[in-house]
């Protein structure tokens, strides 16, 4: 790896013959796949009976595909492990929060905690890393598929166990969990860990701090179970290890990526909302900063299963989404599918070819794909994506706790997505990092959505904005504990308060008051539940207007050390809320000093990256409208060798431009 | 049966004492009821303790009623096994998806499958059989009530057993399953029949096989039981048997009706979607051709339960639906219910005569019908009804298949309804037809919405087209194999395509994807999930505009043998796709020589009938806004006798009108 | 109690530490704050172990709390009974009607009718009651809280036995119940009292009196443990005794407070609803006739939970709120909750004061109330609500009814409410009054959706007409036996429409049937399920147009003794629908000679309370728009001793005025 733009797909030769692999293969090379993701779901295939494991199957395909130019990332099968294992074992599956049992014959139906699971996990795994891992054609490892994509917290017994362990490793006593989470309330008092229930079925809400510890309990479990298999494989094998994960799964993913040594993703978002593609390329660019991400999965056009499907992609779209991942700092660019499954339950699933055969709809957009990959990959390969200037924290313990603490059903990733859409749309080059990201090289740093702030964290925060950094700390930033409970210092804590010299006079729920937020220049409806600010030794910078408390500080901002803190204690919501949030954003942008931001028209984009005495700029259109961008020099276009004028650049829908600038 | 037409009504004795049934059989004659439906949940009146049988009362009623002038449809009471039957006995009862195991107190409570519910169900109908079998007032019978109307596929253990040999049967080894199913997917494989799950709980969707396969195992089981019964009251009665069903019930009705002497069915409808009421007439005329069917339950007014209820109807309508089925092939009209309820859940139901003995507001209909009756009686008797030149296949395998894949929450019903719909407004004479059903005698057939085509339907549509017939193929028709999963050979099966002189390019979810057809000089945008072709033999009659690929045939024709094959590879939407597809009925109708049609305006509709040397229209407005007919000549007014001219016959709201033409 | 006026919170001291509780006595002070309810959900503090009793730290707490001058109400604290008791014991939690068993650590898990629950609450409540009892702190008890606020008929194993009882003893023999439930319907029949089930799992609907008993059943058991507790607080205290209900809980109030002393109500309705608030102040005004009610919670700003929120209230509405209880009938005007939680699922409600002590946004609204409560408490004190001439009959045995029976989703609350605010706006006094209470005083009943009309209320009724009143029934009325079953000798029972001088033609539901009802000039479309008249003894004064039974009776009149009966057989809907059922109201409440009715404007409200020689109004606008009235005459303004004269009296948002005239 680190040598080549990968593009490739995940490929099933257990389900068809031999004949067909034949023809895969020559198809894969006329449409420029240079690797293939097998094995993810084949454990039936590797070890049919209990102990009866044979890889040879696995070796010849991996062979036959180095020996035609393709090479594999391998997978470890455990997402579905077989009839041997599940028949009759009902102690041995998942169980949701109903109580239900799962059976047979879907995938994630077992309980990673499973000790018995784990055990014939780590045999297969072992057998698959002796047996391929010194195989030429293997170049990466992926672990298991989508951990916790259809399940979330297993409630089985298992668990329960395990849950009980984890919270004695945490808490040490059973005393200090009581005090930690409160629990003289409703006399839910715990005298031992093991009768701390799991969060199951209950008439009314259980206590904030079980909902939210067992979620991160859950997260450890998965992070562990990917841990014990890389370490496994590691005793084999050199090639790097990685996980195709998703920020829609219910994991931690910058736990889960410690571990590991790439980070991937699998995305099936919408052609019509490609912000939500793109933050995840910002975001997985710096679970691994340094190291180039994979995206593991993607739709040649359109996602499906025998209940839903999503809309196919417009032609051109693929394109531009695979020169946008590559400029953002992808690696590869796979998809799942390469033959469209025969049977299972992702039938109409689209893929690169059909079940029988011939090119699908999206076949056009993958020699597309092929022909741009080969025409930027010498300029990738010889940049790296320039530094941000500007960084969104994101935390999947967050969603953790929002999950919990919903209010009126917000959604995490909407919250996320649409405070990234406005950074995104005002052109600024930008990182989405995740809590544990060192903040060297930032300007900026926004902190939203994040109820829980680590002492790490603040500590991080602190020196940054001490450096001369300026922290935008929420909305619905804060306010709960590491317990996740109030404080009982200060509505945000004293710490927080204190630093931005602030105290909250008020928190509540801001919809329907009637509150408008002045800032900026810009008035707007205040929503979600806020936090509105005495200043002490901070300025006001925005101020409310009627409702409440009329009068009163939503955004305050601090001198600290050679930066600034400010505090956005509200969300401006509706049009004139989308502005004023953009015109913070802006402001702050240019207060802080940020140059790497272009006047780059919405629905384009353009991805700086950095080679050794020059500048590349990939614009890429993405909303299939077209666009603009203004450059500001003479430049070279990568693709032509034609010289660029310095001024308006015109951008047909889906066209990408590379254009080099002298540094 | 065969010498009357039936005006009846369900009618339950045992609920009311000696003095009401007085009552009720005095009042039934006033009101022209012929016919009583009883005994259909009455087991705990005939068996009230395990093993003490007495018939007497249900004979005692029977032949009251037959002194009466009243014949009986006696049915089997086996949807409401008695309390000893269930008490303390969770292995008998019914098992949903979920696990849930449900207790006494409802309906369709028990699993129909349960050996010993067998058996008791065996005894009590042999007893019945046997008690008033001989008695000259029983005209039919009636096995069980609406079959799996409450409940679907039942996951009990002995389900899970019969399941299993089920699977024996079809498949011989557990090998052949595994291939056929594609069990490699997911690892899913099977080493035993035994091991094959029901398929329950699970964390994502199960195997489409799966999924689809226990629906069938389900359609045949309850068939079986449904034979069982019959084959025991054949033993002691000649009367014919039927089973009063419906399209909107977990059942196969084709295979349900193969073994029962006559269909019939239960409707709902609400007044204002009187096609959802037609089709039904259409259909069940067809599954035991050459025997009128009955209407065997419908409400005189409104239906309801406690949690629920329909809008009543309007005056005219009960009588316009009446007059409707009689001329559609319906032998009988009968209510659901003679008299109202005074407890259970379905107190609030419509009826006859209301808890209190008095008339509801139904009443006047059901005397407006039964002078209706009266007045059409002979001209029915004496004719048939006329042989329709177009027929579109039903199949309720297919909703078992769009079950398992229903794309985006697709309604099977709704689909189909919605096409006939247009056939139905074109002023068509038409046949809905089971898949089994001959051909002979259509000029014009639709195959839409079936998504695995038989080996046997194809060979007769292939006869069909040789001799002359023109075939239309599609909409989501034939991308699937009997299995379940997809062809291999080609999209649609290389069968069907070559036969159809195309190649399948593509087929994707045309939806958002900004394509519209072009075809019959209309322009619609197209929906679906969708097959677009390339024509080899054939020619292209609709083609696309815009979208993914622009210039690509939709609709395609090929002339095969004396006749053509239409493929349908998508579905026009909207209001402009409503006009195409109406354009290719009409185009396809005269291109095929259909001449039993009308210029009928929409919601009045015209049932031809053919005596032995003349032809009656049945003309009835079923939308309360009355319409038109051009009649195309002279003709006599059956009901007064006068003479009517050729040219437009005006009808009144839910009026209906029956002309006489000499051949 | 009954010497001033309370303003109260609800207190937790045993979730914090001394140094809070010497913080929150503090500014409770300040606030205002002269009566704590605590203990309620303290069961684990009382006894941490099983029979480790230790009730001296709520001794100090209240001890400490009336040293400050702040009353207590004392709890008992069985809501939620700590882990040793549900540890390992799953037969004593709660069971849902789809049989799911309750964990720990929410609230109301157990279930109130194990018998180890009673006893162990018995030892718990002897205990608090002998050592609290005595203290000169403690001026009132409740009794658990909010039971069946998140629960409603628990299914376990326990209470399947206790059902069995209680037919038993309401039945004497199986074979009456089977009569009376009319369970020859679908073979339902039950040999024994053991078998008849709990409404659990079934393919379709229960029989309704299955479902309406199971109601019944459990109503009487919660009244009974509450009656058990209260019995044993009553030997060791004469502090009375309450329970804080509400109409949405899943209780029968009128049993429950029937052995309680008085009547309190938690109440979280949303600012923008003010007439669901009043009702509530009308209705528990009459639980305990005589005996002013408590409003036991109501938040100072917004409700929430983790998962959901109210809005906040705006400025001023908190007092109308109080000033407009007091007012009606309320001793006590108490928030939920003093502190906010710090942990648990109730974190983000409103409070008092924030979890880190300080005001929340809703403190100054409670400063104004305490501003409020001050300035009217002697004019409160000597006076009390003027005797309403109208009421409307109030039954949670019709929201059992109801619930049952939803028809098309009907909402008890909402349909009752809907009708009572048309009596507000009218500015007619009013009460609302249960079942069981006497009629003496009134000139005008109303009975609106009481499906069942119980033989003493129809007694009661009957007398009340006889001496003058006047009595409207309907709509839904009277349709149901008291077995929830149909009346089989009249549609409403031959008794009402005799004495109404009536005879119902049809019941049917009207929706969608194009009918009219014309009444006092008036024409509406007429919705709910209705009946239709004939007149006998009556006179028609609203009848039908259009729809199934044109010029029909819909409403009718008829003189009995020295009064009238009115039934309304249907429910005038749209705009229209509610100007004719003003006009009806106004026209009765003349008719009556209601005099106690203002014109005061709609959003406005007038309380009219009497003193020894005088009359007082408090005048309250509840809807932040401002309002008007007209003064008869002159009086004095209570709060600034100005002579007010006659005429208009102009309100401003959320103000009131206390007006006092001499008699």
């Amino acid at each position: 790896m680190g040598k080549k733009l990968y593009h490739g797909a995940a490929y099933y030769p257990e389900l068809w013959n031999e004949e067909v692999m034949e023809q895969d293969i020559r198809m894969m090379k006329e449409a420029g796949i240079n690797v293939a993701r097998i094995g993810e779901f084949a454990w039936f295939t590797m070890e049919p009976e209990e102990g009866r494991i044979d890889l040879s199957f696995f070796v010849h395909v991996i062979d036959k595909l180095y020996q035609n130019g393709i090479e594999t990332v391998m997978c470890t099968p455990t997402p579905t492990p077989p009839i041997w294992f599940t028949h009759g074992h009902p102690e041995r599956m998942y169980v949701d929060e109903h109580g239900t049992v799962m059976g047979h014959g879907s995938r994630q139906h077992a309980c990673t905690n499973n000790r018995y699971f784990r055990e014939r996990a780590a045999i297969i795994t072992e057998h698959i890393a002796k047996a391929v891992g010194p195989l030429p054609g293997v170049i990466g490892w992926q672990i298991d598929n989508e951990f916790k994509a259809h399940v979330s917290e297993c409630m089985c017994e298992t668990c329960k166990g395990l849950w009980h362990e984890w919270l004695r490793e945490r808490y040490g006593t059973v005393e200090q969990l009581n005090d930690a989470w409160g629990t003289h309330i409703w006399s839910e008092y715990y005298h031992t860990f093991e009768q701390v229930p799991q969060p199951g079925p209950a008439p009314f809400l259980h206590n904030s701090s079980l909902r939210t510890m067992y979620q991160l309990f859950s997260f450890e479990k998965i992070a562990e179970f990917s841990d014990e298999q890389a370490a496994i494989i590691r005793r084999y094998s050199d090639a790097p290890i990685t996980h195709n994960s998703s920020v829609a799964f219910h994991v931690d993913n910058e736990r889960l990526f410690q571990n590991l040594d790439f980070a991937s993703f699998d995305t099936y978002v919408q052609y019509d909302n490609s912000p939500a593609y793109l933050i995840n390329c910002d975001l997985f660019r710096n679970f691994k900063r340094g190291r180039d991400f994979w995206i593991m999965e993607t739709s040649t056009s359109w996602s499906a299963s025998l209940e839903s499907y999503a809309m196919a992609h417009p032609n051109g779209y693929l394109r531009a989404e695979a020169v946008a991942a590559y400029a953002l700092g992808a690696e590869a660019f796979c998809y799942w599918l390469w033959r469209q499954q025969r049977a299972g339950c992702e039938q109409p699933h689209g893929s690169v070819i059909s079940a029988w055969g011939k090119p699908t709809i999206g076949y056009q957009s993958v020699l597309e794909v092929e022909q741009a990959r080969k025409e930027i990959e010498s300029v990738i390969l010889s940049t790296t994506p320039a530094q941000a200037e500007v960084a969104m924290t994101y935390s999947d313990r967050s969603k953790a706790f929002l999950k919990t603490e919903p209010h009126r059903q917000l959604n995490h990733r909407g919250l996320v997505t649409s405070f990234y859409e406005r950074i995104l749309s005002l052109g600024i080059h930008r990182d989405v990092i995740p809590e544990g990201a060192e903040l060297d090289g930032y300007k900026l740093l926004f902190t939203p959505f994040i109820h829980y702030l680590s002492d790490e964290y603040k500590k991080r925060a602190q020196a940054f904005v001490e450096a001369g950094g300026i922290w935008i700390v929420g909305p619905l930033s804060g306010g709960r504990t590491e317990q996740h409970t109030i404080h009982t210092d200060a509505a945000l804590g004293q710490w927080l308060e204190s630093l931005a010299g602030v105290e909250t006079l008020y928190t509540y729920p801001m919809e329907g008051t009637g509150t408008q937020g002045q800032a900026f220049g810009v008035s707007a409806p205040l929503g979600l539940w806020s936090a509105l600010f005495q200043p002490t030794e901070a300025a006001p910078v925005g101020v409310t207007d009627g409702g409440l408390a009329p009068g009163t500080a939503f955004i305050t901002e601090r001198r600290h050390g050679q930066g600034r803190i400010v505090m956005l204690g509200s969300m401006p919501v509706g049009e004139e809320g989308d502005v004023l949030l953009k015109k913070l954003i802006d402001h702050y942008a240019a207060e802080a000093g940020v140059t790497l931001r272009t006047d780059v028209t919405n629905g384009t984009i353009v991805a700086p990256r950095q080679g050794e005495d020059f500048t590349v700029w990939f614009v890429v259109n993405m909303d299939g409208r077209g666009g603009r961008v203004t450059l500001p020099r003479a430049g070279v276009d990568v693709l032509t060798g034609a010289e660029v004028q310095p001024g308006v650049l015109q951008m047909g829908p889906y066209e990408h431009r590379v254009v080099r600038f002298p540094n």
